[in-house]
């Protein structure tokens, strides 16, 4: 059976139905939220797709392991760190992250969040 | 190495920089355009995020097979059929689409496009 999540976001926020708001809780990781819109609990075993969102000044931690990342930017501005390389993105940019490669978001604004989807293979 | 495909898009279209649009061409579909985001030019060998685009009166394939799709509604109104039913979508929403689920989209709107992202398991 497929699952709709009905997109209730506004302007202060990202926010669907049946899905709850996580805090992201890693060392290295600053203000960031994790939704996850599509995995097992939707009853998918191939992927999952999460949605993530920095507050001003946020960063997600400094990640290298061996998934790989599918990105869709959908809201604000900030940075990505590739391997060895920072690189703008911005509202509709699209990030593919490598298997292994050191990589890390951020999000530089003193105002709008930065928010993105984050696809990734099972048991990641 | 990462791959950043940058957002060209503007009122007219979603486009991205390093990204083709091709036709999708399938007898049951009607106006269908795709673009592979991610996939295995950019070196994705466990999934891959293409966007399609219905224009008006436009819809995909009737579709039924072993893997499923996670889609998310960037910009648009229009309905989708999962089984036997059929459900209003709008831009933000989230569809999980299971394995071996019949299913189509369809863009019943005069003017807008209906686009989405769909995710899929490799060798999809």
């Amino acid at each position: 059976m497929g699952v709709i999540h009905r997109f209730g976001g506004d302007a202060t926020g990202m926010r669907w139905d049946g899905v709850s708001v996580q805090r992201y809780d890693d060392p290295s990781a600053r203000a960031v939220t994790r939704q996850v819109l599509i995995g097992p609990r939707e009853g998918a075993g191939a992927f999952a797709v999460r949605y993530f969102e920095l507050g001003p000044g946020g960063r997600t931690a400094l990640d290298d392991h061996c998934h790989d990342h599918g990105v869709v930017i959908l809201r604000g501005r900030g940075r990505v760190r590739l391997g060895d390389h920072e690189y703008d993105v911005g509202a509709g940019d699209v990030v593919y992250v490598s298997p292994h490669e050191v990589h890390q978001f951020f999000n530089r604004a003193e105002g709008e969040p930065l928010g993105f989807l984050c696809v990734v293979p099972p048991r990641s």
